[in-house]
């Protein structure tokens, strides 16, 4: 193992599509905190629309600021209350650190943490950086089996396992989900894991639904196709469509739940339909306790991540990450920090 | 007993604000049912909607109907795979029919049975009459300490029982309810009988904050004040106003649960609003199961219904009792079926 | 379609060890019924003990009784409220008829229907024979993809499927699952449907560890191996022997839930051990609603079930499949009541 | 506010029916601690288990022990992480330090930590002492309406809500309780506040059924009448004796819940009544989030605490509190740690 130097080199977002790269100093972990060498880390919308934006809602880029928090890297270092031989551990980054004393903490939901520092959301840094810090339980170790890239992408692997256990996924179940991009093949492939029989992907786009079909998903196109009478025990927004949203909550049976995952704004709610029906609509809000889950559905191959990738990026081009993510041959894009630049972005991943 | 008669009276509702009485045969129940004589009904909303609007959205009067569903009585005659023994049984009944064997109907759900025929939603007639025929099992006898009115009057108390079991209303709880209406004032008194702890009935109406107020309740008047800081557990509109939805919506904790009971449209849903927060938003079609839980809270004295008991009307006058019913002294309004006509209807109850 | 005769053939238990074919009428549809033509029936282990001991607990042969409960066939006549174009459909059959009215049945639990009639269970007859009836809804279409003999076992299926149901197996879990026969087999496919990553069957007997192990179930010895640090999410006991499940009990996590299948008698159980662990100790009766996910089970693949036949029988030769069930190169046996007699019983299956 | 001295009189355990008083440093609070002037400290069967026998299970007291978990008093100094407004703050105590970093903890389960560190659980001192530590969000403020005793049997209350959470108790559900000590009077309540409409306690003792009477409780001599018909929804055990447990279990409808909370050892468990019933058999260890839900129920007046409290002991006298705890006239007995001696320790509560 190498040493540690003393600095590293950061992406920084200053403002607006104002991307720079810093000389920072290596943090040093805290009593309870690990200090990792960062290897991958997923570009996620979030990431582009704080490049784009400069805020999403409530948040806002006020300070400087490193994006990324789909990262998994190497331990390197740790605190002074934490194993030594955690040192040299591949793991996956949880990018979440939760006060662990509020009501929301001590019951189990601490993604509702109101004193929630979360990696890339103002003012808390994120993983476009050679190094980070996360506290020693938030750190989890990776066999062999699972990649880097994999190993990073168990955050948005967390976002399918969240919104399939809100939505209460179950065996036999028929599940629909809006929106063929990543979250939305991710969220299928857990619904299969949870047990469901019919999983299908409701994409206008035919180059989604061709790359969900890899995947083995039955796809519908919705301009096509009314999915009315697919009576699904559960729809998940992967679209953040508001056309998208109203017929899927139309497309759940009564008694069924409806789970919001993709960013929309304010949609119109038919009262007299969730009412007589007795829908169920809710949201996911990050996730709590699900890397485990995920690092055993890679680990038992039910669900694959890798195929996802399709380009990667050296810690400086990630202003290059972030400008072509809508792209649509672009799944996910991942930056490994620890090189400066890669010949040929492109892997020629799964699409 | 007095024998049954082979006739009976009965108000027929032929069209908009086109009530009659009519004489028909008394009916004959079927193997597994029972034929009432009719004690007390309570006038609901959906009768009067009826009355002035001839449909509730996908219901349409396209044939005389008898409205009235809230009710009770005494079992007169039963079908013949019925226990003579019930004869003379005083009984509040479950005004509903469900198929039994569907999906819905086999795993508890019969309240969404798609083949459902319900008291007084075309074209099923309901209680505004001397007799009326419904199966053995969803007529449940009564303790002679619940009297006729509250007897009937267990069909909204379902209403609120079936509202607090969808929103998990639990020990400890603050629970928002919007509307200080009947059902409002019901599921106020059911909620703290859930161990709920705090219990809010928000009202623009003084009257409606006064009436609640007798019955142990807090009031705010939300025009005058946020409830925003309720931070409840659970709310639950009754009122079918889109602004206190929509404030109701604001006023639940994150994780909580929103209860849609009351009549509105559509309403504005912020997406981010039940996404990062991870809000429950459903609502309630009637109920299953509940009667025997309301007798019980009857009977316990944990709730009380006899004094939201404001109007009493003979089956003469049902255009009356249908008529004034949004009157501001006017809580709750019953007929009896048995009684021609009441000299002076109002019984100056609980307003 | 052949015409249906007036008499059929029956296996008829008129004591212990004691079996007749007689000839009876075909009986005739109620109106909510329809009549089936048996195609495949497997033996089960509570045959058996009927056969053996004329008794199973509370449950005592006292008169003549036709055995047998995990039956397919097709559909040839059908009562008047049934649909005739089901004549003619091939079929898995729920064997219970629950009475639809009492609090178990209305609420979904209809298992505990004080009033069920059930195949093979005195007094009520069962399916070793040509004709069955049963009412329309507990008769399930089943697709040319899915075998006669697959059909009839998604009765077993449904034991493994309430298993995994009430021990809510979820995805990620590891689950225990004490005995190799046939329903531990089925539990543990099922156990994976559901999510579960680490599936172990424990069971001394290496012919049936081996056996597991062919369906990708990882096995333990449990003379040999403890399974004390296994700490499973959920513990289900398919043995019936009290040192395996005192064994499952200690290998069960903090908070985990043992499921009781097998048929044990008096187990002692361990105060401490559930309180200071909360640990949740219960069982399976039967089953609600699993006919339709075993069905999807097995078209998706997600579980397999012909492999477990190893022996055929004819109407004839009920006695012998009967008579040897016990043996360890039987895993299922099948009795064919259309046909009188088969050659060479063996069918050479998964063993 | 007197000035915190540097030195506290403590009651110690050093063996066996072995307590001598000792003067210790009082503690200083870590960042995240307060330290708190002991008002009230209830005397658990716990304590007197360790004063007799030096062990409860595997908890063995191999060093001196102060005794002592069921407390409240004053907040007299913060650690430096710690809002200093709360000093002076009457607050009663979770007495438990659980990790926050395990995945019982950070699923919500914390009572199953473990490395949980509990008071008086050795080698964890207790609160028979003048001062405490304990973590700041484990102190929760007291209004006046509370009294200090009230505050510290927040603890055994506590010891209810689980029991009842762990029943799932509901509204309209029929409870039953074995044992009319402390638990049983105070799970009784508890139940009631849940919505149970029948609560019954079953205890042999006819004292112990006249004072549950007075707490408005059901009773029943199990020893002259069956329970087998009551039928509970849920069975809760504060009575720790096989033969109460046996009847409950019997006494308890199909699918029902029971829940084990005495201490008892091992019992005979029908395996045929737990699976062919659906029985739920669990059991509670400690609690979690309770303290909230325990101060509503005192404040709203649906718990009812003060008047269990039959003695009182100075620390002088805490040999003589654990002694006699077995009384028929003793309910709860408090000691005041701040108090040398109290002239006459009875206070002629509500027994």
């Amino acid at each position: 193992m190498s040493e540690t130097p003393s600095t590293m080199t950061v992406s920084v977002l200053r403002g607006v599509k104002d991307l720079v790269l810093e000389e920072r100093p290596v943090p040093v972990p805290d009593r309870d905190q690990v200090l990792i060498r960062v290897a991958s880390v997923g570009v996620c919308g979030s990431d582009v629309h704080y490049y784009e934006h400069g805020r999403i809602g409530p948040y806002i880029v006020e300070s400087p600021l490193i994006l990324g928090h789909e990262a998994s890297g190497t331990i390197v270092a740790v605190g002074a209350d934490v194993d030594p031989a955690r040192i040299g551990q591949r793991v996956a980054i949880e990018p979440q650190r939760p006060c662990r004393t509020c009501d929301f903490c001590r019951s189990g939901a601490y993604n509702l943490c109101p004193q929630m520092e979360f990696y890339a959301t103002p003012p808390i840094d994120g993983a476009f950086a050679e190094y980070v810090l996360i506290q020693d339980d938030f750190a989890y170790d990776i066999p062999d089996s699972i990649s880097d890239h994999a190993a990073a992408l168990i955050e948005p692997l967390s976002v399918g396992i969240a919104a399939a256990q809100k939505g209460g996924v179950k065996v036999g179940d028929t599940v629909l989900i809006a929106g063929g991009g990543p979250i939305g093949i991710i969220a299928g492939q857990v619904a299969r894991a949870f047990g469901a029989v019919d999983v299908v992907i409701a994409d206008i786009n035919p180059a989604r639904r061709e790359l969900a079909a890899t995947y083995g998903l039955r796809t519908v196109d919705p301009a096509a196709e009314s999915t009315a009478d697919l009576d699904a025990h559960v729809f998940i927004d992967a679209s953040g469509a508001t056309p998208a949203i109203v017929n899927g909550i139309r497309s759940t049976r009564s008694g069924g739940t409806v789970v919001l995952v993709g960013s929309a704004e304010e949609i119109p709610l038919s009262v007299p339909e969730v009412a007589m029906r007795e829908l169920n609509v809710t949201g996911t809000f990050r996730y709590t306790g699900t890397w485990p889950i995920g690092r055993a559905l890679l680990e038992s191959g039910q669900v694959e991540l890798d195929s996802l990738v399709t380009h990667l990026y050296g810690i400086e081009q990630v202003e290059e990450a972030l400008s072509g993510d809508g792209a649509i041959d672009s799944l996910k894009r991942i930056v490994l920090p620890g090189v400066r630049s890669v010949a040929v972005p492109a892997v020629g991943g799964a699409a």
